[in-house]
C-alpha cells in the first residue's frame, strides 16, 4: 500500500511555481462549476502517518478555493454530546451537501487506528463493516469520497519530527504520540496496511501520497481532487492521456515505483549453475514437506514481455517430479470461461494439497492488459483489486502458500530480447505482432503494474519484484524467495 | 424475516392448475429466451427449513424447464477433492455459465448454518463477509442470484416431520438431524434469522417462502423466477400493476401479513383511564432510570394515515416532563435534507443519553411512500432495508432502546375517521387532499409495509403491529410495549 510513497517523490521549485499557479485556477474553477450544480457533495478525508502534511494540506486547498463552500473539521475527544450518541453522529453531522467540500481531518479512520490494539477483532471488524458501509452508503448517493493517505517512510519520519524538535518555532507541534509512532513505526504502519487494505473500496479507494516534499504533495492532492470533480462533472480530465478514470497513484514527478528497482546484476553462468543446483535441491526438499503438512503453493508470475517468465519458471519445475506441479499459461479466456465471472478460470486450476501451481501470467491480468485495453470496465478493473485480495485471502486461509512475481526488466533489454528472438528460429514463435503493439504501452504498463503492486501487495501474498535484465540472477533470485516463503510458512506450522 | 412465511398460505387445487399451466409456459419460453441470450446466468439457492419442500422445487423447476440447460447441485460432506481446496471452490466449480440456472442446495449458506455454535464470532463474521462479497461479485457481474428460504412454522415443521414419519413409505426422509432442528427450533430459527439479516443484500435479497402448502410453494417460486428473469431481459413483467421490480414479499393467494392481524379490540374508556394512568407512571419512573443508566430511547410510529400515530404520542408525552422528550414530525424534506443522504435528517434528531425521541413518521419513508410514489428508485429503496437496518444497530450499540410501532387500521375505519374530520372544526386541518390520494393507493401500502416489517423487523429492533380500529387499546398496547422494552432493557444492565 505505501511502496509508492517511499521512493523520494520531489518537484522542484521552478516547476512547481509554474503548475501550482494553473492548477489552482483549474480547482477554482472546478469548485464553483461543482457548487452551481449543487449535484454532489465532496468528502476529503485527510489521514496518514504524523508530520506528514494533514495540516498543510487542508490550508492549502482551503487557501486555493472558495472559502465559502469548503470547510475543514478535526475530531478530537468526542464532546459531550457526541458522547451521548453513537459515534458515527459526529461524522454525520458535518457531511458537506450537494456541491459543497468537506474535509475531514482523520475521518472515521482515527478510531480504529487509535484503539487498534485495545479493541478485540469482533469489534473491529464490526467497525470495519460500517465504515465499508457508511462510504458505500455515500458512493451510492453520488457523493465523491477521496481517501488520501499521506505517507512518511520511517527514515523520513524520523528525520522530520527532528528538524521540527530542533526549531523552537516548531518544536511544540511534536507530539508525544507522535514519538511514540516512530518508536513503533513497523508494528503501526502493519496496523494502517490492515486498515487501508480492508477499507480500499472500488468506489472510495485510498490514494497514497508521499509526504516529504512539500511541492510534490501539494500537486498530487490538489491535482487528483481536481480530475476526479471534473470526471464527476462529465468533463474532460486534465490529464489527457487516460482512458477512463484518474490513474490511483499519481506520478507527476515521473517517479514510478517500477522505475526505481534495480535492474542490472552480475552473474556468471558458472556461479548460476552452483547456485541453481543448490536452490533446486532446497525446493525439492521443501515440496515433500509440503506434501506431508497438507499445504499447497501458488506461485504467480507476471512481467513484460519477454522478461523471462518462461524460463524461471523451467527453473522451478526442472527440480520437481511431474505429479508435484503444474504450470497453467493464461491466455486469453475460452468461450466457456467468457460465460463465468472472471476468477472463474483461476479457480479452476487451484492446486489441491502437497501441489504447487505455476500460473504464467494470472488474475492480474484484470488490472493489466484488460485495463489497459479497455476489456474491463474502469468499475470492473476497480473493484477487482479487492476481488483479488479476498480470494488470495481465501487460498491463504486454506494452506496455500500464495507468492507473486514481478520480473522487470528496461524497454532496452525487451527490445535486445525481441530482436535476438526474431533471430533465432528456435525462439521465432516467441514473438508475435502483439508483443510489439503491447510495447508501444510500455508506459500504461507500469502504470498499471505499480497500481497493482501497491493494492494487493499484502502480508500474505506479498509480491516480489525481481530485476530481471540478468537472465541469471532472476531465475535465482526466483527460486531463493520461493524457497524462503515455503520456508517461513513451514516454521509457522511447527 | 419468517412473518409473511407463517400466516398459513394456500393456494386451491383448480386456481393452482389453471395457474400452473400458465406460468409453466411463461417460464420454458423466459428459459430459453435467457438461453439464446446468453447474457447472464442464474443462481438458485434452495435453503430453508427441513421438510419444507426444498427437493420437490427443485425437481419443479427441472421438471418445468428445459433440463438442458439448468443443473442441481447439492453438497454434501467435501469430497477429498474438494477437501484439498478453498472452502467456497465447490461453489465456483458449479457455477453455471451465462444463460443457464444453476440450482444449489443451501449453498454457501450451508456451512455457516451447520457450524453457528462451533465457529467463533470472529470466524463467523468473516466467513458471512465472504459470502456477501462473493454475491457482489455475481451481482456485479450481472448474475440473477436468488436465495429463497423455504419456512415452516415450529407447529407446521411438527406436523409435517409426525405425517412423513407416519407414512411408512416417507418415514426414510425424516433425519435425526431433522427432529433435532424441530426440538431446538427457537433458537436455530434466531441464528437463521440472523444470517439471513446480514446477508440480505439489495442485489441478491433474501425471498421467504411458506413451505406448507405446495401449490402456494411451487406458484410463488416458479413466479418470482419467472418475473425476475423477465424484468432482468429487460422485458414486461407478469405482474402489470408493479412500479420497477417484483414485489419482494410476493402474496399470490391475498394473504398479506398485515390483513392478518386482529384490528378490533373493545375498551371502555373508564377501564381506558384507569390503565393510561397506570402506564403513564410507569413510563415516567422508567424514563428516570434510562437517565441515570445513560441509555437513550427512540419510539417510531408508522401507519396509514388516521391511524391514530398523534393521539398516541400524545399519551406517552403527557407523562413526561418537556425535558425529557423530543417529538420530531417528518414531512417532506427540506432543501438543507435534500442535499444530503436521506439518513441525514433523521441522524440530526437523534436523542442524547437520557431522552427520549418520538418520530411521528420515520426514515421508513423511505421504503413506504418514497417507494410508492417513485421519489426512490428501485436500486435506493432497496438498499434501504440494510442501511436503516445498519443505522438502528448503530443505536442500540450506543445504549438507545429503539421500539417501532405500526398502527394498523382498515380502510373502512379511515374512511369513517376522514369523514369525522371533516365534519368536525377543529379536526378539519388534519385531513387533506394528500390523504385522499394516498388512501386510492391501499394495498400498495399495505404491500410496501409488509415487506417493510419483514426486513427489519430486527431482534434488536422490533417492530409492534398494533390494531388501531379501537384508539384506547392501540394507546394502551403502545404505552405497554414501551415500558416493556424498557424495562427489558434496563434489567440487561443489572
Amino acid at each position: 500500500m505505501f511502496e509508492s510513497a517511499e521512493l523520494g517523490h520531489e518537484v522542484d521549485k521552478a516547476s512547481y511555481r509554474e503548475e501550482a499557479l494553473r492548477l489552482r485556477e483549474a480547482l477554482l474553477t472546478a469548485q464553483l462549476d461543482l457548487k452551481q450544480r449543487g449535484e454532489f457533495p465532496v468528502v476529503i478525508i485527510l489521514a496518514g502517518v504524523p508530520a506528514a502534511g494533514k495540516g498543510e494540506t487542508a490550508n492549502l486547498l482551503t487557501e486555493w478555493m472558495d472559502p465559502r463552500h469548503i470547510a475543514t473539521h478535526a475530531f478530537g475527544a468526542p464532546t459531550d454530546e457526541e458522547a451521548a450518541r453513537p459515534p458515527f453522529w459526529r461524522f454525520w453531522r458535518v457531511l458537506p451537501e450537494k456541491g459543497t467540500i468537506g474535509i475531514l481531518f482523520g475521518g472515521w479512520y482515527a478510531d480504529p487506528l487509535w484503539h487498534w490494539d485495545d479493541w478485540d477483532e469482533p469489534r473491529l471488524a464490526r467497525r470495519i463493516e460500517r465504515i465499508v458501509r457508511l462510504e458505500k452508503m455515500l458512493a451510492d448517493e453520488g457523493a465523491l469520497v477521496f481517501k488520501f493517505w499521506l505517507h512518511l517512510s520511517r527514515d523520513k519520519l524520523r528525520q522530520r519530527l527532528k528538524a521540527l524538535e530542533g526549531d523552537t518555532r516548531t518544536a511544540w507541534r511534536v507530539t508525544r504520540e507522535d514519538k511514540r509512532f516512530l518508536k513503533e513505526y513497523d508494528q503501526r504502519i502493519e496496523q494502517c496496511r490492515e486498515l487501508l487494505t480492508r477499507t480500499n473500496l472500488a468506489d472510495a479507494p485510498w490514494r497514497v501520497i508521499e509526504g516529504w516534499d512539500t511541492n510534490y504533495r501539494n500537486l498530487s492532492v490538489a491535482g487528483q481532487i481536481h480530475d476526479a470533480i471534473m470526471h464527476q462533472l462529465g468533463r474532460e480530465t486534465v490529464s489527457q492521456n487516460r482512458v477512463d478514470a484518474a490513474p490511483l497513484v499519481h506520478s507527476i514527478d515521473g517517479v514510478r515505483l517500477l522505475d526505481t528497482l534495480q535492474l542490472e546484476h552480475s552473474m556468471t553462468k558458472a556461479r548460476f549453475k552452483d547456485r541453481l543446483e543448490l536452490a533446486q535441491g532446497r525446493l525439492n526438499g521443501l515440496m515433500r514437506e509440503v506434501a506431508q503438512r497438507k499445504l499447497a503453493v501458488v506461485a504467480v508470475f507476471e512481467g513484460m514481455d519477454a522478461a523471462g517468465k518462461g524460463g524461471a519458471i523451467r527453473r522451478i519445475t526442472a527440480a520437481l517430479d511431474a505429479r508435484q506441479y503444474r504450470v497453467v499459461p493464461i491466455a486469453a479466456p475460452t468461450d466457456e470461461e467468457k460465460a463465468q465471472p472472471y476468477l472463474w478460470r483461476f479457480w479452476r486450476h487451484l492446486p489441491p494439497h502437497g501441489r504447487l501451481a505455476v500460473f504464467d501470467r494470472s488474475w492480474y491480468g484484470r488490472v493489466l492488459v484488460e485495463r489497459i485495453e479497455g476489456f474491463a470496465s474502469h468499475a470492473e478493473w476497480m473493484r477487482a483489486y479487492n476481488e483479488i485480495n479476498d480470494f488470495e485471502a481465501q487460498l491463504v486461509d486454506a494452506g496455500t502458500i500464495v507468492i507473486k512475481f514481478w520480473l522487470a526488466i528496461d524497454s532496452d533489454e525487451q527490445l535486445r530480447r525481441f530482436k535476438e528472438r526474431e533471430a533465432t528460429g528456435y525462439k521465432r514463435f516467441k514473438i508475435t505482432d502483439e508483443d510489439w503493439r503491447n510495447r508501444e504501452k510500455w508506459d500504461d504498463y507500469v502504470d498499471a503494474a505499480s497500481d497493482m503492486i501497491e493494492r494487493t501487495n499484502t502480508p500474505y501474498a506479498p509480491w516480489h519484484q525481481i530485476g530481471a535484465n540478468n537472465k541469471y540472477h532472476a531465475r535465482i533470485a526466483v527460486l531463493d524467495a520461493l524457497c524462503d516463503a515455503i520456508e517461513q510458512r513451514l516454521k509457522q506450522e511447527d
